[in-house]
């Protein structure tokens, strides 16, 4: 269906393409954006704070004189933040121009402009290019497609006031050639189905617009052989699901948002009858709404894949795509709790709509985060991830299980991998990206080593380790084959939430099935966590279960041996060798560990019996340039054929430190077993104090909610309908 | 000339002690309070909201079942926690019945008492009391003494309402006994000049007020055998020094000083000959801002000595005492900005006038951190500690220099140590104490063993080791005898503040130098610190160095040796043990060590030349039941019988992940050298980029601002006036 869908779309838009930009500017800014934004100007404060701060910031550039250098250095060092601080210095002092009239800001332009095409005809590959897709001014491509994103809108607003000779001399020497760098040299990356794809096609497809050349936005569009291989319309296709959600996860959808906002407002500006906001039914507005679902309640996005965890939704990127979003389809109120964030909008016409729709509203709704789950894939066919929510934003619980496929490059090993928030806290967290930005004296701000050792390991993420060995044995190109197949998702009471996945593939012969859910209950403190994975298989093997646990650990309910005076290395290889061992012990009949993280205490509540054995971690071996974050971690080791790990994390009591009052610091749940267990069923008692007696029911094969079930097991009957049933 | 003051003081106080009080309420709450109260009940929020809340919880608590169970639990317990809760419900039931004249508040304490009355005379010692001063309702008296005190307060408010069988009964079965208990069975804590024993005193102070009981009051001022060896006022002579430095550091002032205004309050409404507030030159307002600028800008008490870094002035300690002294020390506006953030005020005549001050003022100033010295000893001749700070509360910059005498019981063996701030975080901490407060697994809440191996012992501190033992050898009764002596203090030039202080005790043969100095510079970000050790000892020795760093590692400048694999200790004893070795290695000329934190980089800068070696710490070795956090230290180590340890630490650069932005994440500062040192001067050079090249130049013997010392060497001549200079 979608297919034949494109084909059609394809060809109407072939004919309106035939162009050329007719005014300038006609990118972000528009002619008649201007207009408004010059009657407006002190109008609305968002957006007169936005426009005195930037405009001071750039006078004061002005005052400095430019500085255009040889690229030398990586991420980090002073050239390549030169060029970065350079188009951003353009790109404002091109809008600057377009609503002041001021000519010092064009002139300004024009000697940047000057010194760059002086410079760039001579440039060879930067010298810190170590990868494939290096660039010439910076170490690599990316930034510099996002420094002619930047560039061709400064020069798209001077335009008009550049002699035809000038235009000529900056088209010639740097736009021409570096579009065709781009289009030409880095085909893969022009052709790539991937965010670097985007910020590619983009710089491209605007300076096409820019200059005129149908051929550039043809391509960036449909791809360099225009058979749609890849190009714009193709990374909508396929980058997000039909609900929104991008493969590469919550912290890169923030930044691969950014150029997909930017070129979409040009082209919606430009090519009209291509309606791309309403493209693939309006697939742009459902990825920044994901977005924004897949952050905690501080904003900061939830870092699932490669991640930076300091990274929030307070980024600028958020904020432009925001503006447009808020323009284009609606105007959500809601959005403007986050512009109220942001205290900033973007210079354009949609930022002057979001500060007047700020200004003039008189209740702002907080945004609604929600449970909510999303697919994977173009097709929306290669798993997911869930979501659940509890409580408001004050004290929020988030619960992220993720089922999804690989996705890109910066996929990790983590099939049935979840994060656990509350009190506005990683609980059970991802540990991330190994990886300091811009820092250069950390492998040049660049991804570290570690990053691919540890981070993206399997071993690293809360889910199962199948004798030490990572999902697909960590290759990527065996991965992106396959994904997990949700099997439940049903968030529609609030107080019992359930979500339950499988996967198949990650270790040939090993079937893995997990079920979270989340359990209100008036006798406890908060909501808890109940988790079950299963694991199927014919041949023994070791299974390894860990929990990053956020906090100090205060308690055991077993005795074990700690490693006091001389510490090793858990293992050798596939992440194993980041961690030391800590710890280690027997449990007899199920285990408690108990740890404290701000105002409240963690338990969790396990099943092993006394043939498993139970490891602390702790993160930091094998780093010999102390890369690695030093945090704990707990796992429970297995060997068996079939085996189903039950585990509960309950929240408790209250640790207020001002007023010295402790409460509750023991977990009310104090047992969880395994008493049933078939492949097709498992029945999971928990037990506790406060009254605490519970069976959990759960069908793994038959998701039918009509179906009723029965069995029978030591004497005792158990019968429910559906595949999942709570019985306290 | 103290001396001669309080014996003369002594004989004037004695008459009017005859008495017995008149009218009840007239303990913190008199009966003037209340008719006040009464009539401004709804008028100022921020009392209305306290009493709402306060009569809010308490009415809850009222409509549940009344519990005084037998002692059982240690802290954080439920029999602990029970006890604790009744005292707080009795003593706010008895503002409540005053205020508003419902008796079921008499009613309910009425009927606890009744429980304690009969509960409390078949009491023995408590289950849980495992240290000498074990009490019988708790594991340790110092919380029996603060039920005493709460509860006098509350039978002081339905005193009148009581009949006079009743009265009898409680008096015979609780108040008599358990005052007795405490000044005779308790004698030695009774009679301890300590915070200990001031919540003693005050209990059994304010039960003679309240009972007409002379001998309750008089040995409570005096001691129990009326000798001023114990007793609030020799309290009040002894444990502050003359400008209110408490002997014990910050963090316990905070604590301390709550019975001191209990107590004081108490003493001036029914002794106000005493004069109380006014004695020793008003010594306890003085106690009460020391403490304020013992805090760093986010209001966290800096934790030297015994202490948990969780403690803020919202304390409700705080908030008590800041209304007295608000009330009876003029009205100091500053006050409240910190009233603004406690938005609380204590259910006293002081706490409405504060709620009226803070409704009726336009303008409140902020508080104010300032550059401060305070002398330590009740004489103010034991040494002191040294304050400077830079910048406003937003990014303030916090050096601390300790030179104080031990400080009693909590007390760590940690001459010279300094800690440093900035950016509202700590950069070089103190490690506090290893305590989880009111935690029962952790040891029942009270400290930790780890507290007496690890975090009391001179390893744990920055500053020198010599030989891996501690200083005084780790005996309290030794480093009770001795104190540094402060050498310099000057912070009179915002932009050049320097401190200096000489110990020639903790170890004998070895005289440490420590010369701190917060330099501002238009070149740099931020002030950087020179820190300036010099050790003379006609022995050689091993001379360790640490400094504990809060943040990320990022960089060294030289080669070392990293323990991946295989984790050892650095020692056996005296704290060592708890510290995992992470890498040793060796510099050649200086050492530089970068590591970032939230929005900045720091560097430590230091003269080391190829003799001495770096090692890198971590705590948390010999730590079975991981009570110890795993943060990192650098560590200097040196052979050497004179030696002087230059460093510079410096703030640079910054890091915005938002922006994704880095600048300057290399120091300035590239070089210290030490190019002169004798007994008498020492001549520190520090180079480094933007034109910084400067020499320190130290007299280290004469303090004389007008000397002018002039010294040749290595062909050049060096000249200066007073103690210290710096050229740049």
């Amino acid at each position: 269906m979608t297919s034949i869908k494109k084909i059609t779309f394809l060809f109407l838009i072939i004919v309106p393409l035939l162009f050329a930009q007719k005014t300038h500017p006609n990118l972000l800014l528009t002619k008649s954006d201007v207009v408004k934004i010059k009657e407006s100007l002190n109008k609305y404060d968002l957006f007169t704070k936005s426009f005195n701060d930037a405009k001071k910031a750039l006078d004061e550039a002005l005052s400095k004189p430019i500085d255009v250098p040889y690229p030398k250095d990586a991420g980090g060092g002073y050239t390549h933040e030169k060029h970065k601080q350079n188009y951003n210095e353009m790109h404002i002092a091109g809008f600057m121009y377009q609503v002041t009239g001021d000519e010092k800001y064009a002139r300004f332009i024009k000697s940047m402009l000057d010194k760059y095409a002086d410079m760039y005809p001579g440039l060879k590959a930067h010298p810190e290019a170590k990868i494939e897709s290096g660039g010439r001014l910076f170490w690599q491509t990316l930034n510099e497609t996002v420094w002619l994103t930047h560039t061709i809108q400064a020069y798209d607003c001077i335009y008009d006031w550049l002699s035809s000779e000038e235009r000529a001399k900056y088209e010639k020497n740097i736009f021409i050639p570096m579009a065709r760098f781009f289009m030409i040299d880095c085909e893969e990356e022009f052709d790539r189905i991937h965010n670097h794809g985007t910020w590619t096609v983009t710089a491209v497809g605007m300076t096409g617009l820019v200059l005129g050349i149908d051929e550039y936005v043809q391509k960036a569009l449909y791809g360099s052989k225009l058979d749609k291989h890849g190009g714009f319309i193709p990374q909508l296709d396929q980058l997000f699901s039909p609900d929104g959600y991008y493969t590469e996860g919550g912290y890169y959808v923030r930044y691969a948002l950014w150029p997909f906002f930017i070129f979409a407002e040009a082209l919606a500006n430009n090519l009209t009858d291509l309606n791309i906001y309403d493209y693939r039914d309006q697939i742009i507005k459902k990825a920044f709404y994901s977005a924004l679902q897949m952050t905690y309640s501080n904003g900061a996005f939830m870092p699932i894949n490669d991640a930076l965890k300091e990274k929030t939704w307070l980024s600028p990127e958020i904020i432009l795509g925001l503006n447009f979003v808020y323009e284009r389809y609606g105007q959500d109120k809601q959005l403007l709790s986050l512009a109220r964030q942001h205290n900033r909008v973007s210079l354009t016409g949609a930022g002057l709509l979001v500060a007047k729709g700020f200004q003039e509203t008189e209740v702002i709704p907080d945004f609604e985060w929600k449970s909510v789950q999303y697919t994977d894939g173009g097709d929306g066919l290669q798993g997911g991830v869930g979501i659940f929510r509890h409580g408001n934003k004050d004290d929020m619980q988030t619960l992220l299980f993720k089922y999804t496929s690989h996705g890109l490059s910066h996929g990790h090993y983590d099939k049935l991998h979840f994060l656990f928030y509350d009190q506005g806290e990683e609980i059970i967290q991802d540990y991330g990206a190994a990886r300091f930005i811009n820092i250069e004296q950390k492998f040049g701000g660049r991804y570290l080593p570690e990053n691919k050792s540890y981070a993206l390991q399997t071993i690293a993420h809360n889910t199962l380790v199948v004798d030490e060995k990572s999902h697909f044995n960590g290759k990527q190109e065996v991965s992106e084959k396959y994904h997990p197949e949700k099997y439940l998702y049903d968030s529609s009471n609030p107080d019992f939430q359930y979500m339950s996945a499988v996967d198949k593939d990650a270790y040939p012969g090993v079937k893995m099935q997990r079920t979270m859910i989340l359990v209100n209950d008036k006798n406890l403190y908060r909501p808890v966590v109940i988790d079950v994975l299963k694991v199927l298989s014919e041949k023994e093997h070791q299974y390894d279960l860990p929990y990053y646990y956020m906090g100090h650990f205060i308690s055991s309910s077993f005795e074990y041996n700690p490693f006091t005076s001389e510490r090793n290395l858990l293992g050798k290889k596939n992440g194993y060798q980041h961690l030391w061992k800590e710890a280690e012990g027997i449990t007899k009949d199920g285990f408690i560990i108990t740890w404290w993280n701000k105002n409240r205490f963690y338990s969790l509540i396990n099943s092993a019996d006394s043939t498993a054995k139970i490891i602390f971690t702790r993160i930091g071996g094998s780093d010999p340039n102390f890369n690695l974050r030093n945090e704990p971690g707990i796992l429970i080791r297995k060997n068996a054929k079939d085996y189903t790990f039950a585990t509960v994390i309950e929240p408790h009591g209250v640790f207020n430190p001002t007023l010295e009052f402790t409460k509750d610091s023991y977990s009310t749940i104090q047992k969880v077993s395994v008493v049933y267990d078939s492949e097709e069923y498992t029945v999971v008692k928990i037990n506790g104090n406060k009254g605490i007696n519970w069976t959990l029911m759960l069908s793994n094969i038959n998701a039918d909610r009509n179906k009723e079930h029965e069995i029978e097991y030591g004497g005792i009957k158990y019968k429910w309908q559906g595949p999942i049933f709570l019985q306290k």
